[in-house]
């Protein structure tokens, strides 16, 4: 953990004006390429699931949180369910909509994915407006679950995302 | 690795007519959302992971290679590296397109992703057509790196995707 910020900020790479100008978009590519990176990525994340108390289920946010909820779960030797986009999950289903700049977006997940009372940590790569991981939480409380936290490598704060949230705890690793 | 098998064939779920009628889906999120399942997924993709020889990077394809190939990265302290869809990457990338039953499809890495020489798994969750893979190892080749080998969970036979791999190593932990 303690060599986390310092490996984070030499490997996470700004990206001026992508998706669109006037954005700096953080690229953690890098970071999760690099033997030494991944590794720490891993331990700060761990370290930090920890924090929210007994867990029974890691939701990791398609795509980016795919590549990091995992590993989180894997350690803490629990189990790991995808939240998905619409239409790509097989089985019945749960679908809550949040609004995008232009337009709704759905997340989903399986009806039958979390044991009734399972305390879930949700995890995505970053946290900007708050819209992805609110609907997602949304869909564990209607799963019959409780969400515990969510947990995020990167905030961007001056979005707002954390006050869209509300209760729900969250620990992001990182800020820009 | 000894006991998985055995557990793969109690939680894989079979999804009949999906996403369209006469094909049976394997949904694997029942394995990965039950603890045991996960471990021993994890136990079996690394050792299937170790007989490829020594590596440098693996390789998770989105969307569900990413809930598999991070897990194997971190367990041999390599790198990872997402193989993407087209316009999800944010630096320059490399493109390959392959195609679909109706039209074409595209993957991209950042061109940077990999160092030269450097000796990558690729991994996904199935392997059908093969159309995915072949082309992610494109990629690889084209960025300078050794494709070492693909690493699927699934293997359906039926669709004949080893034989469009061609010399490039597979293995499949189970067959449908």
């Amino acid at each position: 953990m303690s060599d986390f910020p310092d490996t984070a900020a030499r490997l996470i790479r700004a990206i001026d004006d992508w998706p669109e100008a006037g954005v700096t978009f953080r690229d953690i590519t890098p970071l999760l390429a690099d033997p030494q990176g991944l590794a720490a990525t891993v331990s700060a994340l761990v370290e930090a699931a920890k924090a929210f108390g007994p867990l029974d289920v890691v939701a990791g946010v398609e795509a980016r949180g795919f590549l990091l909820a995992p590993l989180i779960a894997e350690a803490l030797g629990i189990g790991l369910v995808p939240v998905r986009k619409a239409g790509k999950l097989p089985a019945r289903t749960l679908s809550e909509s949040y609004s995008l700049e232009y337009g709704d977006a759905i997340v989903e997940i399986h009806a039958d994915a979390v044991p009734e009372g399972a305390r879930v940590l949700i995890v995505d790569d970053v946290l900007a407006t708050g819209g992805t991981l609110a609907a997602a939480g949304r869909l564990f409380e209607r799963a019959g679950a409780v969400v515990a936290g969510n947990l995020v490598l990167i905030e961007l704060p001056a979005l707002g995302g954390r006050a869209v949230l509300g209760d729900v705890p969250l620990t992001a690793l990182l800020e820009y």
